[in-house]
């Protein structure tokens, strides 16, 4: 694979100046900080302030559902690697309404020691900071507070954002994207690495004919590595690890995320679509809405992931509030 | 590169199922013609019909533009190969309001004789249909109506598709497009071929270290052939080209488009839109808005092409007119 970049030690800072260019009705990047990207309309009078963020790589997360009713900043750090605290801290600062803020991100060991030392730093201005850990990779651990978190980002996101839009209070936005949270799995599988600009090389080798089940976005390690198999068999496999999860069971309404890894066609993703609507529809659950696309990626890696969020009236209501961002726009 | 799909020979049929069901609150498939997606509102009383469509490999193009204030139907062919007549022709019979229709695809011999005769068999039901081709891709020919069209197609569709939505009659409706076409120029950069899902191998050869400007969408011919270079000296290749063609001059205002062929990433997108911007303000043309992200690939391709839309007051209100699709939301 190959990449369009300039200087690799670059990438980052040319792609925000881009970005903030490309976007300007919506974002800007703080003046004394360019690791912040912050909605034009923020801070929201009476709102909580939404700061989500991680590494850089993963684009559209986290920089692209940054706009209104969907998170008022992004702290951006390295490719695949945790902003600072000072970034972290400076995003508080700018969104904060005087309802406080939540910090939402997948749960990395990096970021939540730099995210944590921001909060503490908001805490000395007087500033109340919660957080939420998405922890949605079904087979990052068994148990789900050490799991990582991938493209169940978005819908955690989305929830908490809407929620705090509606004028709902710190706790109860905390409590929202924890139930959004504790409803969403995902699963992923990895058909190449992802280039990484720095070296022009794979971040990990993967055979011209295999794959890798269940392989996180940074190419951690998954279930099973083997030959490539048919779209319906990789699907399969995944969906019998989501769905005794939770579990998901019939009767229950969900949405689903197909998200690209990267190189992987929207024309790909639709056929995984097609046979998890067909498992679902086996399994007695109902689909309220879906998305397909690229929503967490991993740079030029092939692959997807398959994303489900169990939902009551709440969530849906809530998923289905509308927003305006650069990379998701709902009516 | 690698697929995800089952029968090579079933992909586009698996497509649609998966992509009907996934975003059914927006479009259908025809019930006795499985390769027109329509809109659930079309027809739409007192409104041109709009249909777009050409080859599958291409997608969000073209069904991902079918919905509320967009494209009405879009026709479905086989992997880069246009669709039969018969398609052609349900589709006008299916989103006809009485205003009669437009066809609008990218110019290619396939998709003209096709869509040529189910305009004529419309004609005998006494439907009229009009059609504009895509000429935007400025290194096909020097020859404007001999050029190909690419990722200027979404800024066409969308200009008729507004100014139909408004209430415009079928010759006002074609102005409009023909107008959007005539200030829209596009080039592109591929760094990789696609994979032909029937073979499962590249579409052309392409070397490890090389990359082709200009190369179309379906691996036709480029520029140049060489050493992949940095991201700013691409652009400003492909700058060089498409600037002088219209030309577009200082005092011009523009809209910009930066589309990935598919694998490459949106993170690389922004690099290429950065050096784009400055280009621009350095020879005083304004941006209205810019759009980044996947809109005309080539499945698996990497590369991306730069298209520019030179922008009245009138081409500014049809491109900002709110829509609602799968793949291109405005609010």
């Amino acid at each position: 694979m190959k990449r369009l970049i300039n200087d690799p030690y670059d990438v980052v800072e040319e792609m925000l100046e881009g970005y903030v260019k490309a976007h300007e009705k919506y974002v800007k990047l703080l003046e004394h900080d360019g690791r912040v990207v912050v909605s034009k309309k923020a801070p929201v009078e009476n709102k909580v302030g939404i700061i989500i963020g991680g590494g850089s790589g993963h684009e559209p997360l986290f920089l692209g559902y940054v706009g209104e009713g969907f998170a008022d900043a992004a702290v951006i750090g390295n490719i695949n690697t945790s902003p600072s605290p000072e970034p972290c801290y400076n995003a508080v600062k700018a969104v904060d309404a005087g309802k406080g803020c939540l910090y939402m991100y997948g749960n990395y060991a990096g970021d939540v020691l730099n995210f944590d030392m921001g909060a503490e730093m908001a805490a000395m201005d007087g500033i109340r900071v919660e957080t939420v850990l998405i922890t949605d990779d079904v087979v990052s651990s068994t148990e789900i507070k050490d799991r990582r978190g991938v493209a169940g980002d978005f819908y955690v996101f989305k929830i908490a954002a809407a929620k705090a839009a509606l004028g709902a209070d710190l706790d109860e936005v905390k409590a929202a994207a924890e139930k959004a949270n504790d409803n969403t799995r995902s699963m992923g599988v990895a058909l190449s690495s992802a280039t990484l600009p720095s070296t022009g090389k794979p971040i990990f080798e993967m055979g011209e004919e295999d794959m890798e089940i269940g392989m996180g976005i940074h190419g951690e390690p998954g279930v099973r590595r083997g030959k490539i198999e048919p779209a319906d068999k990789v699907i399969d496999q995944i969906m019998e690890h989501i769905l005794p999860d939770l579990p998901y069971a019939s009767g229950d309404e969900v949405s689903v995320l197909i998200n690209s890894l990267g190189a992987t066609p929207i024309l790909d993703l639709h056929i995984c679509y097609r046979r998890v609507a067909q498992i679902l529809e086996e399994k007695g659950i109902k689909v309220h809405k879906s998305f397909v696309g690229p929503f967490a990626t991993s740079m030029d890696m092939a692959g997807m992931s398959v994303t489900l969020m169990k939902l009551d009236e709440e969530l849906k209501q809530l998923l289905d509030y509308p927003c305006d961002t650069p990379y998701f726009v709902q009516k």
